[in-house]
């Protein structure tokens, strides 16, 4: 079952040798609990530099609670969230927004997962009028749950319509280091138009460590109350912390990112125009989309792990980690083709 | 700042070398996300026959999390849970349970820590009257946050009260490896009598992991998504039952938690009996909870980590660890005895 | 402003002589509250024989709460309601679906408001997904938002699809009385098929009263104290009650329920087939749902209440209630003729 | 069962006939729902005239809606609110506060019913710690639970340390008539100190109909949307308008409360100083709490309706309204004469 070469998810890598090792590094003695070690300091600040927020960093334990924890700082519960259908926030978190933040998500069906003043226009009906869920916050991935980026046009385009439309902008950034990869482009760049975002460090090698960062100054006050109501505060966060410590280090973040692209877009180019197989969606990170026949699907299924993304229209998704190599690649490739061909 | 020999918490200890190895050790390749993996398979089989648990084992981030995804198990947001005013729950969750179950805490003032059938018996008023909150859980902790332990009998005698009167029964183990150590007893003879536990490893040599396992067979189907709504589904799972898989491996839980509770046993015998230094409560585990002058806390405070824990009384709470050594119990030991016998 | 003849809505219009009645009947002497007075004893049971109701019936102040309180009689936050998208339950309850059960809307386009088995099961993906919402209950409205009726034969087909299914059916009855009117069936008919369901009052000649209906004998153990966590228990019970005793008196929820129909009807009939003007739906109820030429809209909605249901496509919506009459609807229509003549 | 001269409640009493031929009087013809009508304008105008409201007055329908909206308007879910263990809001609304607003009640023991700033001193600890829920509201009743009426010195007192505290002010009026009424000052004296108060129509004559006022003028903004999400919106508004038009004519809500008041004074001068019998707090208002025997209060239990406060202390509650007549008072203390003498 385990094995290198899994194509199913970044999440189904284990942890970069550098991120162990930092956490083995700072296990010496004990140091005070909830943060209030060196350790959380210097990767706070160092964050709150790389991002250019005018907030504070906020460390928790998974993406769920990154994209609750970061949006719960920008609405009432009769405050309603733009986001796409196909959102993380909206399929794959059980729930969790309407629970926690008692909030109704207005969902956007999205094609390429990616939202547009447009599509945000379509759901600002009804503002004012005490019957409906007021819209107050966008909420967007950067990478999207379909593998997409948006360019920094694109976002600056939206953050303005936002401004413009007295919206809050929330950036999901579980990926956000692939799209810096993609887009090769700073973080702070990528963050300057969000209100609050998230920048994962899990699914890029991390154990499990996300960051919710605050880049409006006028929010987050609340952020350390929220996080710990929210049941994320760890208490020995020299581990979170030391887990972006090693993350930062020479761009470990930027460097990892980029090979699990690259290796996407190795898969990409191997397998596009072999019969019978499409690619859905621009590679923009780690992640290849592609519709093939379900016969197909099943007997490549058999030896290689990767998710069905939609059974209905024979989507899967084969998504690449740091730690892929050309060798898998390349030997998932040849399955394909083999599979492919055998018709 | 960082020093060993701290008696702040148990949580400012680091972790224990055998868990670093584990999780190093379960690092190689890809495996499946979210639990499907052989090691959260193994910690949590392991677990389910040291406890005699009916239903499931479920790990999630931290204690906080583990009370309240252990309560959401026994509740609809009508019905109240009874708990001692000094609880954790109560106390040191920022209204996690108000939030996330939506429930009315009853507080009982227990002295000690500890409930007892009088005491839940006090907060039974008002069944089947539609105006109050129904009380339908008791929540317990083992340790309690008093560093106080339920003797078997304690417990036992609270676990016919509650079957007898339609209650369910959660226990809170965030120390219950420490109870174990202090009781000389398995621990499914402590979680016998519980609807519901959790069984703390972060307090007792983890990096971050805590246990939530269902007793009763007939709870718990609902767990998977209630901890995933609760944004508490690790998605790289295998790390987290690494730590258990170590913590079970020859009772390092056992040996680590008798460890801790021997040097605050040691502690309490040096400074008993210290000029105006009064021991608070019974020290059945890892903590002396000692009322001493407000000045001679100043004094120690400046070169010790610790806790004041009623700055009205003048109560104090030392706290040890897995890794605390005798030379640092004698070390503080000491330190109490000069400051006491100065004045 | 204020004046006979609104086509606003059907709460535009005031109460039954027959409920105003009836309230200052009630209206002598000291009675417990909370229900515990014969009136509400007497409402009750005409109620439950009159739907053949196996669980309790009661009473609350508005339909947005009849919808919660029936819902949450049904779920877990964990568990999502299929919807359509058009239904006030997700439109016009400014998400108190969200906030008040934690739960989310899965929600269906339906060109009509009436949901089928086929797009129900479009909603099913994911059971047994802990990252999803997992469906439980399917929520209709009889008469829907949409001004359109359920047949027998629709409901019981999806009542069907409900139970092979494991899903709970909910029916939103805030307009039913219309809809036993339009199908000619009595109301145990209609409500045969639903776990719960609401009755409305309010929009039939009610001061403010609605009922929720426990069929399923299984459920409804805990709405009181449901009904009373949210916020809708009434002291003085016996003023709702005196409502739907004044209904249920020979029939009068009928009997208004199908004049308003009538009057629906009639309107329909006359403004179909003038220049310009489209009748969208079925005219099932007391509503007619139109598209005319926006400046139409403007000049008609100078002189006439009434609402535009969706500007983008000039889409009135003409709503009749139990006091209009012939002499209203023959005006409203002349000079909807006028209005679409003049051009 | 029914009968004038219950001593059961004020919420046992009926509607006053001023209120009854109010809502008759709104009853012509269509108007705008949901608060758009004259009737609404015009009470809501008279009430914050009365009050001296710098924000807005929002009509709900029962005394635990009004409170938790009043809440709403002031707190975040991991802000709690001080209150009374006695209070309505802690014992007696079945746990909506925790539910709907997701907060903490920080209770404090309040012999009388009433808080002090020493009292609400003791639960400040913890401010910007993140474990704790953070105080943010003090929340009392005028008249408390008890009964009993702060003096306006002692309401200036306990606001201006909010004011210091940063801590905002709710006062539940549910019976602030009553209060003014024993205190004999304008509303806008008791009001002044307050954020936000609700002002009771139902237990004073009324048929089902509070107000939430809004003091503060910089909160409230979100009232309108807080009250539909929490479902308070009545459709057809101006009947609960109706309600307060006619209270506040010619003082109406001043005499029936005065009223009630007075026969209250009677009845505690008739029974105090009979054997057995002790009145328990001061009869600010229309409420006499008494102590006696148990055997005694069977008795009297079989020929009057009256609620046992507190089965272990023997203490019943008796109970005055609005239309609670001199002959009801002398038959029922008559009663008690007879019983308590026969031993």
């Amino acid at each position: 079952m385990a094995a290198y070469g899994s194509f199913g998810s970044d999440n189904h890598a284990g942890v970069h040798d550098a991120v162990l090792r930092a956490i083995a590094a700072v296990n010496g003695g004990h140091v005070p609990a909830y943060g209030n070690d060196p350790w959380t300091a210097r990767a706070t600040e160092q964050l709150r530099d790389l991002f250019g927020a005018a907030g504070g960093v906020y460390f928790v334990f998974n993406g769920t609670a990154a994209n609750n924890l970061g949006l719960s700082l920008l609405l009432r519960p009769f405050e309603a969230v733009i986001c796409a259908e196909s959102s993380h926030l909206n399929v794959d978190e059980c729930g969790a927004p309407e629970r926690v933040l008692g909030s109704k998500l207005l969902q956007v069906p999205a094609p390429d997962g990616k939202l547009t003043p447009e599509l945000v226009a379509r759901r600002l009906g009804g503002r004012g009028d005490e019957h409906r869920a007021q819209p107050r916050a966008v909420a967007i991935a950067q990478v999207t749950e379909l593998g997409t980026c948006y360019t920094l046009r694109e976002l600056r385009e939206l953050a303005e319509f936002c401004r413009a439309s007295d919206l809050r902008l929330y950036l999901d950034g579980a990926r956000l280091a692939n799209a810096a990869a993609h887009l090769g482009c700073p973080l702070r760049d990528l963050a300057a138009q969000a209100d609050v975002l998230s920048f994962g460090g899990t699914k890029n090698g991390a154990l499990g460590a996300e960051a919710v960062i605050v880049m409006n100054g006028e929010l987050g006050g609340e952020a350390p109350f929220q996080r710990k109501q929210q049941m994320q505060l760890a208490s020995k966060m020299r581990f979170l912390a030391a887990q972006f410590v090693a993350l930062l280090e020479d761009d470990l973040w930027l460097r990892s990112a980029g090979r699990a692209n690259a290796m996407a877009a190795r898969l990409a180019a191997q397998v596009r125009g072999l019969p019978g197989v499409q690619v859905c969606h621009p590679v923009d990170s780690n992640a290849v989309f592609a519709a093939l026949d379900a016969d197909h699907i099943r007997k490549l299924n058999r030896d290689w792990e990767f998710h069905v993304w939609d059974s209905a229209e024979n989507v899967v998704r084969w998504m690449t980690a740091f730690d892929t190599s050309e060798a898998d690649v390349d030997a998932f490739a040849g399955a394909v083709r083999e599979v492919t061909a055998a018709t």
